[in-house]
């Protein structure tokens, strides 16, 4: 892999991180949003998965690694200004949320509070952004 | 509008900002990534339309208000840990990217270089992200 090329439009920040955006490449939901680090992102690009970095145990985090909820790489795009990013996945089983839901936007401001929109689907894993399992 | 009600389950970074994705509520498109204060989340629920904070600028910064790009806010989700957010947006326009591009994640990885996918539609505005004009 060229890294440097790749690499020189990204903008990390002061943490050496960026966010990344995963959607689901079927049917356009947004699934979640995590961090990634240069060398998740080196990983992602070469597993051709989501791999991020897990803010609170501070260590790479493969997406589905103990849940089985892999997200397969099919698309990365870089936003105008390089410091966001956007992941269009296959969605293995069908749920990012270690809640056991498909995505981790189930909650929804209705009135003046968050309504919980998203059925379970599956069985508690993975917390969601952080990686904590 | 109970502010604290809404507040006290949306999870501030460590300046007061939370990441925010906004799609576009029709197709399903992720238009870009943006940055809210507590300030600006309120003026987003109370004007029904995206109001980021510029973090270059430091200052409230209504989409669209000098470009005529305004993103009407349809719906608002907060992720299962409350640190991210999604907006489903009526993108007035039709253009996100201060590019003139729909989305300001135009480049895509393609081989070893970002590849630049989105056709400009538009003029040049706003400053993705940060909200600059």
């Amino acid at each position: 892999m060229n890294r440097r090329q790749i690499f020189q439009q990204v903008s990390f920040n002061g943490e050496g991180l960026i966010p990344v955006i995963a959607q689901d490449a079927d049917n356009g939901d947004v699934l979640m949003m995590a961090w990634m680090n240069e060398e998740s992102l080196a990983a992602t690009i070469a597993e051709q998965r989501a791999v991020y970095w897990s803010r609170s145990r501070r260590k790479l985090w493969r997406k589905g690694e103990q849940s089985g909820n892999t997200q397969w790489v099919r698309e990365i795009h870089l936003d105008c200004d390089g410091d966001a990013m956007l992941l269009k996945v296959e969605q293995q089983g069908g749920i990012a949320c270690h809640t056991g839901r498909r995505s981790c936007f189930f909650r929804k401001l209705t009135g003046e509070r968050w309504q919980i929109a998203g059925e379970t689907t599956g069985s508690p894993s993975e917390s969601c952004g952080n990686g904590g399992e």
